[in-house]
């Protein structure tokens, strides 16, 4: 199938630049040095390029997403990285992932005791780094570790995730270091072999985590790439459908429901973008020579990729104007009750 | 059941809100007077609703959405309040909805022609009336009625949408009758017995359309919400999963994933929201009094009620804490296959 074959809008995936990340990524962050996140890109079918490539454990953001892996066979390690303080929804995701090995962040009193009720048997305590998030204060990790041996729960160790300096900030691998000192002075009191943590920003700078928790760079958001060698893999294919060279603007069949602005305007190349409403991105050309025409298709590069792809059903690898395979983006929504 | 046994994030419909801006509405727009748009609540059983209330005749923006709501027995008349220039989507979309019958937008030759191709029958002649996006220039109207006519379409008249003047913005009143006597002088040289425009932001002000164009007043935008009677009814259900009183904030499960932020962060009465990341909100209480501790439920106003809605699976339609009813989120995604 051809790329113009595809209805608009879509999400495509250039399958070389795909390969290449997860390639350059590979080699720092070899096998289970590495854990993919999967909310990145919320598709069982990618997580298997990973899984080819020798990554078999990975990180979740929701308890849907760990039941998704695990229907698929993808849960030989599967990290819930969130804290998740419902019973009946952790007691669901346990009984929905038989045979597959669980670990569960824990915070708080609440959400490890959450835990050992819903029949987690694995936590990692999550440690507070800098990011106004999640994690409990650096002091209390080795009383919430006793509280978890106590209730029964196998404490692998500790998470910690420096959010806060994932971009481009001053001074970023002296705070990287200091950051992941509260979290190895915290693993030295918890116990446990497992110190996971950093993302794809701080993947050249972390040197203290023994898993990476890396998802963004298999997809490459835009900001990243200002800061990584990592390639933008994820475009929005548009048509464009209404040109008012008149009034200055043209109209592509993207908008707020196709590609999230929380990062801003999707970009497109040689283009400004004015705005985008629910269906619609109202842009301009910058040379008087580059009008488009009705009926046009256009590759649109989104502001930010995680949110993107949980707004599409399917991602189409590409290789140039070739579409190769279509993925299903299998682990959206937050139901905990499918497989 | 009750709104404590749902999991989170949900969606929750205030059922009596709703109902009140379904009776606000219809008192000043009975019956076929208003065309409600789909693309806000995204919901054949919100539309049935609305049928319930008098109103059979629909807008929606995509074919998608077109294709669901026929498939739902609701194609009584239902009018694509945009622009499709690829053919195949469009044939796809006739022979998905035989037995309904379909208006569809144009403002281009493209889309003429490609309608006529495609076996679409009716025609609405799409005006810009000022907003920078889809419609033809007025003076360009009766060529494209002509044309259309030509290619054996019925031209049912025209749309013209003054969605720069739904907010709050000066001289409103005027402005909205300026930009609907363009959309009148079109009509009478294009022909036709509808107009068809206006928006839950000009509901009181335009009185030129033949039927309103409006949606977002059943679930009701923060920022309508502040030129318009209608109430808010849409509500983001969170549960607090951490909670930092020494460092000054606490968090809630709901994030960048399920409610959209393009107009702003999420409402939460008596606290400041902070950031909202793919899966978290972080927040702070006004008072030192108002912590809330893990395990609450709290229930936050999205800034954007139609790509929220897209976000979700499912609406819960609730009366205080009772849940009466589940509504699919049946018209997600741009898939015209399904039906």
């Amino acid at each position: 199938m051809h790329v113009a074959d595809l209805p608009t809008p879509a999400l495509l995936v250039d399958a070389d630049a795909l390969a290449a990340n997860v390639a350059t990524m590979g080699a720092t962050w070899p096998g289970r040095a590495l854990r993919p996140h999967v909310k990145a890109f919320k598709s069982t079918a990618l997580a298997r390029e990973l899984v080819a490539a020798g990554h078999d454990a990975f990180c979740c953001a929701t308890p849907a997403e760990m039941v998704g892996m695990a229907a698929a066979g993808l849960g030989a390690d599967l990290l819930l990285a969130n804290e998740v303080v419902d019973r009946r929804v952790l007691a669901t995701m346990v009984g929905a992932t038989l045979g597959s090995r669980l670990t569960v962040a824990v915070d708080s009193d609440e959400t490890v005791d959450a835990a050992a009720a819903a029949g987690v048997r694995e936590v990692l305590v999550d440690v507070n780094v800098g990011l106004p998030r999640c994690g409990c204060a650096p002091a209390d990790a080795a009383r919430l570790a006793e509280r978890a041996r106590g209730a029964g729960l196998e404490v692998r160790g500790v998470m910690g995730y420096e959010g806060h300096l994932m971009g481009d900030v001053d001074a970023k691998a002296e705070r990287v270091a200091e950051a992941m000192a509260i979290l190895a002075a915290a693993q030295a009191e918890v116990g446990g072999d497992v110190v996971s943590g950093g993302g794809t920003g701080t993947w050249d700078l972390n040197r203290t985590v023994t898993e990476l928790q890396a998802g963004s760079y298999t997809l490459m958001d835009a900001d990243y790439a200002k800061v990584t060698p990592f390639r933008p893999a994820l475009h929005l294919l548009a048509t464009v459908v209404s040109v008012n060279r008149a009034g200055g603007w043209a109209v592509a069949d993207v908008g707020l429901k196709s590609t999230s602005l929380d990062h801003g305007n999707p970009v497109l190349d040689g283009h400004r973008v004015w705005f985008c409403s629910d269906e619609h991105t109202t842009f301009a050309p910058d040379r008087e020579t580059a009008w488009p025409a009705v009926g046009d298709r256009l590759r649109l590069q989104p502001g930010h990729v995680d949110p993107t792809v949980a707004l599409h059903e399917v991602l189409h690898v590409v290789r140039g104007d070739e579409v190769i395979d279509t993925w299903p983006v299998d682990l959206r929504g937050w139901d905990v009750r499918r497989g």
